[in-house]
């Protein structure tokens, strides 16, 4: 069995993390850490997981819990995970980072949009974005993984089959329209996710100034193309799910068919579902899914695809445990087989 | 026209407030209150309201309001009803305190539920309980209305019948389980009210502790019963509205007919409406109305009574509205006319 | 008073037009139709309405219609209400069409989208379409208006201010990704309405072919340009509201300043308001408003415009009344200035 | 392996089953059913199973079905299951039947309240009631399995401990007051479950005439006790989940530490967790869990408590397979140990 620790345990991902790892036949968990709620057994805090583990919650301590755990997975807020990642890795431990601490390729960058000075620069340069999909090579590798943005995920994986084959037109914008559910607001209580202000109501935020539109833009850049993207992201109010459709502009007319035979490039992919017709987020939900659909806009210039995923899923713990598998060696669908929930 | 204040008016019963004086014909509203946001325009807390009202939010000052309005609408928390209602009393306003701070009848009950002194203890005893079906008269009359709670005014306007006719066994504990929206809880933000943790959930909350148990109890005094009650409230994942169920103990078996005959006492009230079967809440909603239906449980024992309100309706702004009409001596449905949303 | 009817008074549609005429000082409904359930009071199909309406519905009846009613809002489904207006219209009533039998230009048009032929193009090319703040002097003297589509309404008010000055460009696709609520699908239950299908779900639907789209293009050509839509519609688990997003190419790059300029063109519209910040639903339910924001792509070349409506309200019945108010010579915001719902 | 089938997979239930039995280590889905789609794929109807299942929708066949599957899981609407269930019986399978058919102790109860004439009386009185809590010896040995029914669950297991202690008074009512997730009324459409009809709503069905009264009944004098029942089912706007609140009659006062007590008769339960507070649904959300929590009423002569379940898990699938382990022997947890979902 291998030993797993989850720093900062009991957040909306933390608590997805220990859910899918109970199931993970060659895991356990062994350690897991929150500073606000240290002391406090951990099913205080997340009671579904109650008569199912049997833990306390620690304060994060990096040689205690690289004595503990070969694999840590970091659950921590942006700008709070950088320091404990560089002493885990520092101190011999594999990392998986779900903040978006080690995500964007330079220090410049993330102090643009993140406004901090990154700590670590050398190992921001290291670290493997890890879009298991797209970088399964360099994440089987991997010391740190930066575990993608929930956004990000969604739009890169209906993206990549159009840059491999060389249609995305460069010179002209991509258009992103993302709608997700509230958990990606995370669980701290905010004027923003009240109920009553969230329920019943749709509404752009952050237009022109998300942190994943750097993100978005370098994993295109990794693929090999750069493109200028046009971001809008939405609260809807559901608590989990993402439903990303990108307007992709092309460098030629291409037919129908040939819009559809694109998505064939994940034909052996476990987790990425080629729909026929809109995907749904309700069949995504609680999976490590990606259902993806496209078509061609009435011009012939336009693609138009949409992906679904689970947010807290394939946009956060279930991709993480993907590549943890892939670090491992593992067959890569090792404890995410499971369906999602319907309804 | 009336000139009225609204005391604390950005949150969501000042926000109904404002949404149906606006069309109240003999009302004009002439100053709005906010300690938060004073100097703000009203439309920046409250979008909504843009294009239709022109204010700015002031800070409270006795005095300014006194000479303002003619009427004041407090709709603070409690605790901080308190001072304010007494001041503009002293100044010669008759004040309607939407707060729970003059609900109860005496200062030991008051501090022994809220946990505060009471500080003015001969205006509490002064105060007119505003359940205006029933203290009608009363209210007419008043110089200060203690507007009811959400929840009692939901279980009162359901026992009352039975207890005018003297069919409700005081012996036996009545039984109230009571549904709510969650804009009972406020417009601030709390980890309750997130929504992913409120969203596709129903969960109890005060059991046993509420504190609209008293002005239940004491309500129900009023009409002239002391009976102990078992309250359970629950929070469910809507925004507006109270369905109660309450299950009375009867002195004697009686008939279904009459069970049904009883709620004729409502034939003539403009906002209750007495209904055949289970009601719903999409009835009543953005409405002054209480829809209510009685049945006989199998023993012939036990009424069961449903009323279905919105409790920022008939639960606060709307009754609130309707006794302020009484006050005036103007036709009661002035400005509460308007049915409400469907769907 | 002016006598109406509504034709289909049973369906949300119709529900909000009830809703809403029974506030205007000006109107009295005289008679509402229901083929289903003629002869049943109104208000056991509509319970909101209890202790309100009186009436029961009765079966259409051109003659009796045209006998008893200035004006009749049609509120029936698409190609049930061809032969209805046309018959009213001969009667010389003046009639406000809800569906969307008259909103296409040409019967062959109409044909195509909707598989049916149209029975009286004569006419069809006689309706004027009713997007009031753009067409509201052939509104004033119209005989038959066809009220937009909730999509169209949107949409269109979303673009205009770009056509006005002449900066959309004709050559390139706009894009325009619009969430609407689930009251749009009407009242009648379908697999695709279902709760637990429905809730904790966002979907795409009808994509490349919604019938809104030849409306919207007719609704741009109409403001004097030709350009093509790719139209992406959603459902999203809410009651009420359209949060449109377009995605407008330009035809040359232009400031930002400009972009929140090109708004000032609704300033003194009583129902549209501009807002400096993404819109939200929950400012404009239950309303007859459509909040606006518009902003600039990085790029320059790309404006990001959208729109909130409520689809019944600016979208459907709310639209209708102040069409009925520009051809009365009313105020236009007779009956309908009362604000919205908040929460 | 021990193969499977699953008669009526399309529904919810069928579908829970599905994602359930697809992580069981013993087991193999061998065939599945549905009379509506036989012939499509599963994963058509049910895509969330997409690329995990590739088994196609098949007519029902006793022969058929008894020569491939050991064990049955009938899925059908009551009525429909009766004749299955006994063909499958009569070909010496062991069958777990989800249905209502094979509830109730006698096929006189079964008509009065089913209004459908009972075809297999004598198979009806050798049916084991499937509380595997309450029965599980009976379960062991049983060749029919009555899966108790959602309401019936939650109810019965909240009013276990105290019938187990001789508290209940058999002499008075005890008042069952249930909230229930939408999925709990089936798959297929209605206009009670129609989205905007369903949303922002909340509203007691089936009075006093829900066919689980005798359910309920019937379960507790299994449990040795004779009591009538005050049952008030609730549709909230949620997909899964009750919340159930017993108010129960006490034959003596006890005191508060009594009530808590009694609950541990479930200590050693893998399944039930004793709860200090109220619980909530988002606890138990795709899982087989019931929470449970107790108190006392001020009077100290009603107990009041609460459970909360999954209805499709521990209301359904989940309980029918728990039912399975213990038939086979096996732990009762295998396949079921995965938490449920959160948020």
């Amino acid at each position: 069995m291998l030993n797993v620790a989850v720093v900062g345990a009991t957040g909306y991902v933390g608590a997805e993390l220990l859910r899918l790892l109970f199931v993970h036949p060659s895991v356990k968990v062994a350690c897991v850490t929150s500073e606000r709620f240290a002391g406090e057994p951990l099913c205080n805090k997340l009671p579904f997981l109650h008569k199912r583990y049997n833990l306390t919650l620690e304060t994060y301590g990096a040689d205690k819990i690289a004595s503990i755990a070969d694999i840590v997975f970091v659950a921590l807020a942006h700008g709070k995970a950088m320091a404990p990642v560089h002493q885990l890795v520092q101190l011999g431990r594999r990392v998986i980072d779900l903040s978006a601490d080690y995500r964007l390729p330079s220090a410049g960058l993330y102090q643009k949009w993140y406004r901090t000075r990154h700590l670590h620069p050398k190992l921001l340069r290291k670290a493997v974005y890890g879009l298991t999909e797209v970088h399964r090579a360099d994440i089987a590798n991997g010391g740190l993984i930066a575990n993608p943005g929930c956004y990000p995920t969604g739009a890169l994986l209906a993206i990549y089959p159009f840059v491999k084959e060389g249609l995305l037109d460069g010179n002209r914008e991509i258009i992103i329209d993302a709608k997700s559910g509230i958990s990606g607001a995370g669980s701290v209580a905010t004027a923003r996710t009240h109920f009553p202000d969230t329920h019943e109501n749709v509404t752009a935020y952050d237009v022109g100034v998300h942190r994943h539109i750097p993100e978005i833009e370098r994993g295109m850049m990794r693929m090999g193309i750069k493109v200028k993207t046009v971001f809008t992201p939405y609260l809807t109010p559901i608590n989990r799910g993402i439903l990303t459709t990108v307007y992709l502009p092309l460098v030629k007319s291409i037919s129908r068919a040939t819009v559809a035979s694109l998505l064939k490039v994940y034909k052996n992919e476990p987790f990425i579902r080629e729909r026929v017709e809109a995907p749904s987020l309700s069949a995504v939900r609680g999976s490590n899914f990606c259902d993806i659909f496209a078509f061609l806009a009435a011009s012939g210039k336009t693609a138009v695809v949409m992906s679904a995923i689970d947010n807290l899923g394939k946009g956060a713990a279930g991709q993480a445990i993907q590549n943890m598998n892939v670090m491992m060696g593992w067959e890569e669908t090792l404890g995410l087989a499971a369906p999602g929930f319907y309804p």
